[in-house]
């Protein structure tokens, strides 16, 4: 991949260590793990030693609570379907986040249509939860309250902490999606109070096809895709190895590298945030300082991010993104812009830099000037 | 992997020409196929020709038609619970052969427990589907029938044809789980008349963590994981582009290789069939000719499929399969060899031997005698 790579948070490289341990369970040892010969059994081996590095990734208590998935949505689906309809007879209300990612709040409504109740607690303008309206929302109907660790599109880092502590002081449950969070802040979920916990294997660096739940013990949940009962029954199918081995390993070297990595990135993260704001009618979307590592996220008046995104990519080989990736063909404006309180047209104007490995300092004045220049030409050709 | 490996159902190695095609898309080419820039769009491109490829690989009528998922499991749970969900104002009757892998029959079982009816079609002693019955158990509230293009513990092919003219004159629908039959036998979903079609990447030869599921223009259904709308809505989740450009990779050389390698694996298959079976009180389970080309499937009397496997194993460094390796675990009986009418002491002594690409004629005198060992060993030391 040639230019300039901004857009880490929709997909990433696999990080070539990650690569080569995972590799040989493509080709040379492809067992299955539910057999019982001696590739099998090798195979068992490496699926629980993934199993144990993604526990100690989040400090579980134990492996045997993570459960293995395809990915985030698949995750999230599982979180959320599989604890409400294990425990309907409790309660019928859900509850989350108004800027949840949309395979949080999808699922959510798709339960809606089948007699849950949804409620979304609001944030404020730099996409903070608002605990208070947090703390009114639930009832002992709400079975499940899910609220993100980081927002992709804002790179807002909530207080989990203080929400896990409203929510369990009623008896209730937090599901928390981790997918932005994980690998740019530090996740303990016994500390953090978090009962479900969604892991993607692409933010960490490791293969697509791999996601993970924690499940924290106690929590009765009940699968999404019924099958041959791997995963203790949470998650039928064959494992995807490689994918899974991958996750593991790049769970591994996130824990080891994470603090300096963060630190490198938000160096030149705040470089760039510092040059772009120069521009004029720039602004920054999402929390000032309480924002992930590698995250800066802008919005620009009177031009449309989509735009923008167009000519970076075409003109100076610069690749951002207008938000959240899963969302971007549609043409409605990002519901986590709304939430913080953007008009449409604002919405609209809408930039996103993720920052990973392959960015360096050198990169900034470049950006900050190929922003510029197209943020200038597009005004000048705008109708606005 | 050394040794004699013989359970290629239950995992195949990935062909080297196919991790060369898709490895790019794991450290180079790592865009997310619904981003808008051309990292995004490379990836959309890739993705869409493997689509094209599975496809052109099952004759479908448009690439349109290939919805992609994790796995058989998930293809399986997307064909039954989409179907299910979406049409059930029609009717609550599903219908399923027997001998239905369980990433079939579980999810049919947890609709049952919402409230649809579940039938099974008995088999004959050789695996093949009394379509008399078949007939008489459709209603008009069946609203899918599921019988699979062969059966993966016995090697038996299903007469698909002639199941298929039987649903559609009744109006009703056919999905068929081809797992164990894609790249043994060739697949036509238009002239077979399959309404929904399960395929694996694995079995042929592609990376786990691909499946995909054939829907048939104007068929009905919903998606079973919500969120970002990927997949025409019927999958989200970011897509697992190294797999699935894998699989498409998989699929075309398959279409190509699949006669000349059925012929090459039938002979090594025919070669061992005529050994074993001189072992005294060996039975061949499944159909003696309607069976796919690189399956052999046994019973010997008075010792356990399991004993047999591990002594293979330890032995002999030959490792082959007592049936289904998802449900390997377990210590029931197969619900396919009780189908065919074995008793239980019967089918405990089950043996799979499935052949792939890395199998010659050269093994067969190896496996024939380490079998014959075996067996005398083990009833040396049966107390039966």
């Amino acid at each position: 991949m040639s230019g300039i790579y901004l857009d880490y948070q929709s997909a990433s490289p696999v990080d070539p260590r990650v690569h080569d341990f995972a590799e040989r369970y493509l080709t040379k040892e492809f067992g299955n793990p539910s057999a019982l010969h001696s590739s099998g059994l090798a195979a068992k081996v490496a699926l629980e030693e993934a199993r144990a590095k993604v526990a100690e990734f989040i400090n579980a208590e134990s492996a045997e609570t993570i459960v293995f998935t395809s990915g985030v949505t698949e995750a999230n689906n599982l979180a959320i379907r599989g604890t409400a309809l294990r425990n309907s007879s409790k309660g019928k209300a859900l509850l989350a986040s108004a800027i949840e990612h949309i395979s949080v709040l999808n699922p959510m409504k798709d339960l809606k249509k089948g007699g849950f109740d949804l409620a979304l607690v609001p944030v404020d303008s730099t996409g903070i939860i608002d605990l208070v309206m947090l703390e009114s929302l639930l009832s002992k109907e709400t079975i499940l309250t899910s609220i993100m660790y980081a927002n992709s599109e804002i790179g807002t880092i909530e207080p989990i902490r203080e929400a896990s502590e409203i929510v369990h002081k009623k008896g209730l449950y937090l599901h928390v999606d981790a997918a932005a969070a994980e690998g740019r802040i530090p996740i303990d979920v016994q500390n953090d109070g978090i009962d479900l916990l969604t892991l993607s294997s692409n933010d960490l660096y490791g293969p697509q096809g791999a996601g993970a739940l924690y499940i924290k013990p106690g929590m009765r949940i009940q699968p999404v895709l019924f099958g041959g009962g791997q995963e203790r029954g949470f998650r039928s199918g064959t494992e995807n190895l490689f994918a899974i081995v991958g996750m593991g390993e790049a769970a591994r070297l996130a824990k080891m590298e994470m603090e300096g990595e963060g630190n490198r990135l938000r160096g030149i993260r705040d470089e760039l945030i510092k040059k772009l704001l120069q521009i004029d009618e720039a602004y920054l979307t999402g929390h000032p300082h309480k924002r992930l590592s590698n995250h800066a996220s802008f919005r620009f008046s009177r031009i449309e991010g989509e735009s923008i995104l167009l000519t970076l990519d075409a003109m100076f080989n610069i690749q951002v993104s207008t938000g959240s990736a899963c969302s971007s063909r549609t043409l409605e404006p990002s519901h986590v812009l709304l939430a913080i309180g953007l008009k449409h047209e604002q919405a609209h104007g809408s930039m996103v830099m993720t920052l990973g490995k392959h960015n360096d300092p050198d990169q900034v004045p470049l950006i900050a000037t190929a922003v510029s220049n197209t943020v200038q030409r597009l005004r000048a050709l705008s109708p606005l």
